[in-house]
């Protein structure tokens, strides 16, 4: 028993009205009540689908997917928990600002709230966390409702795209028969009658804004780049940066810290020395202007929450929303991101580098030389890797970090390279969950992807790696194994003795050799540096899952960055006193 | 930095309630802002604390706990991505009536929506999948405070307790510092004053409704237990079924096909011989009693869907609920299950078997017989897997089995047994996600716990196999491996040549030996029948992880099904003639 072609014919509208509005990709996991969905999506000329068997990890496929190709991806699941298993990623990528189409197969109204299996209340399941949530009608044969399903997709699509960008949910629910029929002629259409697509508004001030804006600029600014990744965005900040002679906060998810032929404004290595009170207070701003999410440094919030009662320019492309945790900004401004630059450069003077800036230059590339004594060390340690990953990378290479240590590591380790580097990270809800699959599907759109990663992270996503053995994905995968919670040990539970090991330490003792066998990966055990820099050398040449894993040691990790800190902390009070 | 004593003491007395209320388990997840949360439950001293690290595995290992303990188990996790990990386990418990305290810690309001870390919107995180919802006040000393917290605690699991049984979720807005002074006086109170204690009422009708419902109950009745597991209640429905002479259509959930010491009443082939329409036709009942949560057979729902014209009675101890997927209910009657056997039984007289009894009975031990040639099978073969492993359980063992194949196939093969055998499976929702850990949750409780299920299953949640490693589990799992989606080849998709290997086959070619080393397991594949018995004998013995693989193949066991439905329906359409 098959579908009805009029059904067949709804559903098929449906998708394909989601390839003609620009998508591309599609992450199905299997199941009865989808069928007739990832059936065509399969069939489905210009869609490619990957398979994926654990929703969760499926989901956070689709992210990386959609963060790393700035294009919508669809992600299908059956009714029941398996939609529930998306919840993680959803939440990431609304908060994420990631456009994601969530599609879930649902049993129709009569088999709702009565026992059914696999039936559960779908109905705005993903809560708040959605741009938009639409319930379909069941399937129908007419030209009206064929006109609805695109209609519904479309927008879907669009809003997924309107920034912020963001996740948006369909739920169908669907009756037996399941299976559609796929020998309908003309089932997609060939030729598409644009009915639906727009050019998306642009947000941006009134001229006379821009120009009070411009004229009130004072010597002393700075600009922060946090989490944003736009190449026009990126050209245009650093036209700004150098037109008023501002120096650049970049976060290393700005990626502002590589490939920028002129980077002398560019500061790196803030984390380590904003903890220094000299500086902070040596450094006292006119102005800030921030651009995307907070940065990962704790150091520059506090630095932020010191000059509370400086003008703090917060710039948002999307209306209503606000990335100041500190609740320190005096203005937030409502455009995208490049047009701001852009605007300020037209309607203000350049400027010369001033003293203010060259202080900021000279204490950066001071600290940045103190970091560098990180090479030294003779024992495997986590910032190390961070030092010794960044010479080794290769241009276009996609460096996607964990959450927890390793991007801070990166942070205070990744600097301003002439290499081409793109860094990722889930810095949405900064979970330890879902990374190695997000990676994984960042993967498919570079030649070359790195993950760093820890063990608890790793751990948390071992699933993910079906993904790779499934679909002949190339990664490298670095896991930074310090057998448990390393970042615990930089907090004040850490002052507890009783229960720390037991509720924060929480080691598992688990080496990843069996996990990379599992999945068909190399692993190399890495005991040196020598065997590190070989190691990782090998895996670049290499096309499938290779594996990498560093053990390092918890409290010696913590001593090595503190003394690290220490040093840099003495050595430029030692030089602010003669500036 | 420490939290205030008051701070320290408002957190205590909610945890505290919690322990005088019949909490003894918590689970932990790892996290900074639920730190006083569980330095609080680590150290009570009558409440036990199982650490796990992927919040998703957690949630479902303290399901599987309070599913087998009967009892409430505690979840907590940190702010952000980890409590949406909690989801799927939740939506299960909540459809399979499962008492559950999820307390989740988050950032306090002024760190809410401002692009904090880990800071994600959770006032209705669970939407309508929980029974309760609750925001905490920002911890604060003073008495109103305190008893203020207790009595949201002992509410919290008063009504997690409360037919039906259900997820309650508690948010705690928490601000820095988070460390609670574990030194304080009287940190928990020893002599607990009962302010809140009651003995919940019973769901009961009035004595009239009794006597006016047993003098209706014709000769031809037919009792059918679904998922339940309640002693009491078993015991009632058996002498209900004696003295009404009412044959027991007996899920392998309803804990009605073992240790019945009288239970020739007990029809436990129905899934077999009900396929077959003189079947349908010849048992015409009068009468159907339905007690706890669908049944997993579909030739039983076919059954209830061909006499909907039939009085069908649904009892349920939970008001407003509907189990009921065919619709064919005509009477839901709001009672407790055990009281309604007990008053049908007082206000009726007893009867004689009837031919109808009779005849269900032979019928059921015919078919049986017929099944019993699944023995001869000499290939492995997903359903004398079952037959197997009923003869060689333990008595008092806990057979766990996971969604899709296994439970089906424990319908058909599993048998009345004069063992102890407790048979579980997450029948709220039907999802393969969180098995491995919900069994590995049951286990605390049983001496012994087999745990059935398939590859895909399997590989969901191999994450949960790290709770048997780090809390010292014992276990055995026979993974069917029968690389992919078994039960699609039973479905129409199965007819479809085009892309169902691709988006319902879904092999991942896996073999799990890998996986059991990761996680220190004992691992043996199986390659015949006496391997399958010397394996299983030797993992009864065995403390920790014991995995059995067994491989098995798709087709030919989908063909295997096949001839021997075929042979049960040729053979009883031929008694049925006869008698």
């Amino acid at each position: 028993m098959k579908m009805t072609d009029g059904q067949t014919k709804y559903l098929a509208s449906f998708i394909d009205e989601l390839s003609h509005s620009g998508v591309e990709n599609a992450v199905i996991c299997p199941g009865s009540r989808s069928t007739p969905l990832a059936y065509l999506l399969a069939e489905h000329p210009k869609i490619k689908v990957y398979m994926q068997i654990d929703e969760r990890s499926a989901s956070f496929f689709a992210l990386g997917m959609a963060k790393s190709t700035k294009k919508p991806v669809v992600l299908l699941c059956t009714s029941g928990t398996a939609a529930a298993n998306f919840y993680p990623a959803i939440i990431e990528a609304y908060y994420s600002r990631v456009p994601l189409i969530v599609l879930t197969a649902d049993r129709p109204h009569e088999l709702r709230d009565v026992g059914a299996p696999q039936a559960i209340d779908q109905i705005h399941l993903y809560g708040k966390h959605v741009k938009w949530f639409n319930e379909m009608a069941v399937p129908e044969e007419s030209k009206e409702m064929y006109r609805y399903a695109k209609n519904v997709s479309s927008r879907a699509v669009q809003i997924s795209l309107q920034p912020p960008e963001g996740p948006v949910h369909i739920n169908f629910p669907l009756r037996e028969p399941l299976v559609p029929n796929l020998l309908i002629e003309n089932l997609f259409e060939t030729q598409h009658k644009l009915i639906s697509v727009h050019n998306d508004g642009v947000l941006t001030l009134h001229t006379n804004d821009w120009e009070m804006l411009a004229s009130r600029l004072p010597e002393k600014g700075l600009i922060i780049c946090g989490v944003i990744d736009n190449k026009k965005f990126k050209e245009a900040v650093i036209q700004l940066s150098h037109h008023l002679a501002y120096p650049i906060i970049a976060d290393p998810l700005s990626q502002m810290r590589s490939n920028i032929p002129d980077g002398h404004l560019i500061i790196d290595c803030y984390d380590a020395f904003l903890r220094n009170r000299d500086v902070v207070n040596h450094f006292q701003p006119e102005i800030i202007i921030r651009f995307g999410g907070m940065p990962v440094s704790k150091a520059l919030l506090k630095y932020l929450s010191h000059y509370e009662d400086i003008p703090q320019i917060v710039v948002d492309n999307s209306l209503g929303m606000r990335r100041d945790p500190a609740g320190t900004a005096t203005n937030v401004i409502y455009s995208d991101e490049t047009i701001f630059c852009q605007e300020i450069v037209k309607h203000s003077l350049a400027k010369d580098i001033s003293p203010w800036a060259n202080q900021w230059m000279n204490v950066n590339a001071k600290v940045k030389n103190l970091l560098s004594k990180v090479e030294n060390e003779i024992e495997m340690n986590e910032g190390k890797v961070v030092y010794e990953l960044q010479k080794k990378l290769p241009n276009d290479a996609c460096l996607f970090v964990a959450n927890s240590m390793p991007i801070r590591d990166v942070d205070t380790f990744f600097h301003n390279t002439s290499k081409n580097i793109r860094i990722m990270a889930n810095r949405g809800a900064n979970g330890i969950d879902g990374v190695v699959s997000s990676a994984l599907g960042a993967s498919i759109n570079h030649q070359k992807t790195v993950l760093l990663i820890g063990d608890l992270s790793f751990y948390h996503d071992l699933n993910g790696l079906l993904a790779a053995k499934m679909h002949n994905l190339n990664i490298t995968i670095i896991v930074v194994n310090n057998n448990g919670g390393g970042i615990f040990s930089f907090l004040p539970q850490r002052d507890e003795e009783q229960h720390f090991e037991l509720l924060f330490g929480t080691p598992t003792n688990l080496s990843f050799e069996h996990a990379s066998k599992l999945y068909n990966g190399e692993y190399r055990k890495v005991e040196n540096w020598e065997q590190f820099h070989q190691f990782f050398t090998e895996s670049i040449g290499f096309e499938g899952l290779f594996i990498i894993e560093v053990f390092t040691n918890r409290e010696q990790n913590k001593t090595s960055h503190q003394e690290l800190w220490n040093l840099v902390n003495d050595e430029i009070s030692k030089y602010l006193k003669d500036v």
